[in-house]
């Protein structure tokens, strides 16, 4: 159930500093400043569901040379002294007084200098994870130390996979395979939505998953109004298309991708909407390689989905997925981000059944030297049917 | 499986704006900006787990008088406009280029005024949900609009909870009573950390909860090391302590609590330490009411676990907790909050049971007007002992 190598090997840790600092070089900053999980995670391997709790702030600076350094709760201490993290700092938090603040300027100065400049995430899709006022008080006791943005590094390296990350995502694609292909054992005609979210995501676990983060359970006559809705009492009527998207974790690493179900025979609208959603998918695969952009695989599904009209009010047509549920790039006429080998992404066109009803279709995808290659399991163009369950 | 009522009546959304209303006027605030999944729904009811996708920022702005304007991304303004919110403003995100902020600045001015002070949420416990980048551009186009702290609104409005949201977490803690009631049919001798895990959260769900957000499982011999690791493929022999610590939810509102569990017979050591925690919950119940302070239930049990030697580090002896795993107050002697009718608090002592091994304990409670009552079923003092599993 638990299929493949838990973490990584050091060399990966060291890798991705030393990918880091180059970067930092070339864009003058002395020292990378980290405060959310994503970030901490991928430079020191500390995996915990405690950042649920948003109580605490946790801090990792990653040098110009040298190894980073931990800035954290001491009730992080001792997990994190697991990972390969050598010089960890820690206070007694939460301090209404000071929750790290003074112990995070001191280390920033130590490791950066008096004149430093400290990059931060702060551009699209990243924020700080830290109270804002306790970031004004950082910047005036670092000052005339500036903390400026990040020159993109954490998006340019996490963009881009390791064979051991896209291992991980590919296990946790496996899972939700395995998961999808039981659907008929929970849900038919009679069955509640929020029932069968409940026993979804307990095929999701049984199949292997960590947990399960992420589910969305939109359903209605012919199709959905909405992507995001959360499960409510609705029993299932023939006719009803159910979605079930979900983004589940194996360790650390995430899959989003859906599958769609028609309760009972599927509408001739339905089964036609779902064939052109698997087409829009294999028209982005057939042109998905290096050197292509996000924009070239947002217009080869838009043609098919709209004829080309310009996308939707979801607003993308896929997205970067990893540590995260979603990351860079988005699939969007703006965005001309280059792809490159060992991207994985997700290909989600979605299609309006009739005014107001849609469908949503999701793969992920790993981009390769000369291709693409699925790592969900392509779903049949024909539309899955589910008879009364048992 | 699915007990009690859905939502809030309007009245409660009402009842909230009117007293944010009313501490603004005496903060001298024209509007608050809320970015965070659970300030955004405490006055929309806005519920999505969407929010586990980074990428795009949510804002809702709530007027000094008249009802709360919703400036959101397009592929929510479906979902949104089920709430009470009438006034909804969406784009299409992401954008690239102007990620809602125009939109958000220009509906900013219109609501508060050209002068105004605008109040955000930026003390402990909370952070801001947008990209660093994008709030100092926001800040730039509003000037000389001030975006200034709340004057702890958020805090002291959502650290009283109603009786429907009280309702909630009880709810939820009893899916969690009924699932922990259940550990000995996934757990004992010869089972592996992680698949328990697994099989926990499926109890869980299959008792009820809506998702699993939060799962610890620290194991050793005679104790754990820390409270936060996530499992791994340690397989339980006789003597092992396993603890169980779930924040589940239930229509939006957490539980949080453990059970300890001693596989096979547990030591001297092991037993007394657990009714040592037992009667610190216990001493801080029996003074538990409306006019202590948070800082009174912390020595009450500190004075038990540590004899009295100011805590330890993990750093508090329990918090609040509601739309979140955990919310101020903090039970740390600095901590001088006046507990009051309608708090939920978690109990959580901890104890050393030999340098290294610790047990921690936790119950939830609700404070009412002339003492306290648990939400979760208080454990036995004896340690519950598991054989091995069917």
């Amino acid at each position: 159930m638990s299929a493949g190598t838990r973490g990584f090997p050091l060399q990966e840790y060291r890798t991705r500093v030393a990918r880091a600092q180059t970067a930092m070089a070339a864009a003058g900053l002395d020292a990378l400043l980290l405060t959310s999980e994503p970030d901490v995670r991928y430079f020191s391997g500390f995996l915990t569901r405690f950042w649920e709790s948003p109580t605490r702030p946790w801090f990792l600076v990653v040098p110009a040379s040298g190894d980073p350094v931990a800035v954290i709760p001491s009730i992080g201490a001792s997990l994190m002294a697991q990972t390969w993290i050598q010089d960890i700092r820690s206070w007694r938090s939460p301090d209404l007084e000071d929750d790290g603040v003074s112990l995070l300027a001191d280390t920033l100065r130590e490791v950066a200098g008096e004149r430093a400049r400290i990059g931060l995430p702060m551009g699209a899709e990243t924020s700080l994870r830290m109270p804002l006022a306790d970031f004004k008080r950082l910047e005036a006791a670092l000052s005339p130390v500036a903390l400026v943005g990040d020159a993109g590094i954490l998006r340019a390296l996490r963009i881009v996979k390791s064979p051991a990350e896209i291992a991980k995502i590919e296990t946790a694609c496996r899972i939700a395979d395995r998961a999808f292909a039981r659907v008929g054992e929970i849900a038919g005609a009679g069955a509640r939505l929020d029932e069968v979210a409940r026993r979804f995501q307990m095929l999701c676990l049984e199949e292997g998953a960590d947990w399960v983060p992420y589910l969305a359970c939109p359903c209605g006559p012919d199709g959905y109004f909405d992507v995001i809705s959360p499960a409510d009492g609705h029993v299932f009527a023939p006719g009803d298309v159910l979605m079930l998207d979900t983004g589940l974790v194996h360790d650390g690493y995430f899959c989003d991708f859906d599958r769609n179900f028609s309760i009972s025979a599927p509408s001739r609208d339905v089964r036609a909407a779902h064939r052109r959603l698997l087409e829009a998918v294999d028209a982005a695969m057939e042109i998905a390689r290096p050197g292509v952009s996000a924009a070239d695989l947002f217009h080869a599904m838009d043609a098919i989905v709209t004829g080309g009209q310009g996308g939707s009010d979801t607003g993308r047509l896929g997205h970067g997925l990893g540590t995260q549920l979603t990351e860079w790039p988005s699939l969007i006429p703006q965005d001309r981000t280059r792809i490159e080998a060992g991207m994985v992404l997700t290909l989600e066109p979605g299609i309006e059944v009739s005014p107001g009803r849609i469908l949503v279709h999701e793969e992920n995808i790993v981009i390769e030297a000369d291709g693409a290659r699925f790592l969900s399991t392509r779903a049949d163009p024909e539309i899955l049917c589910l008879e009364r369950s048992a």
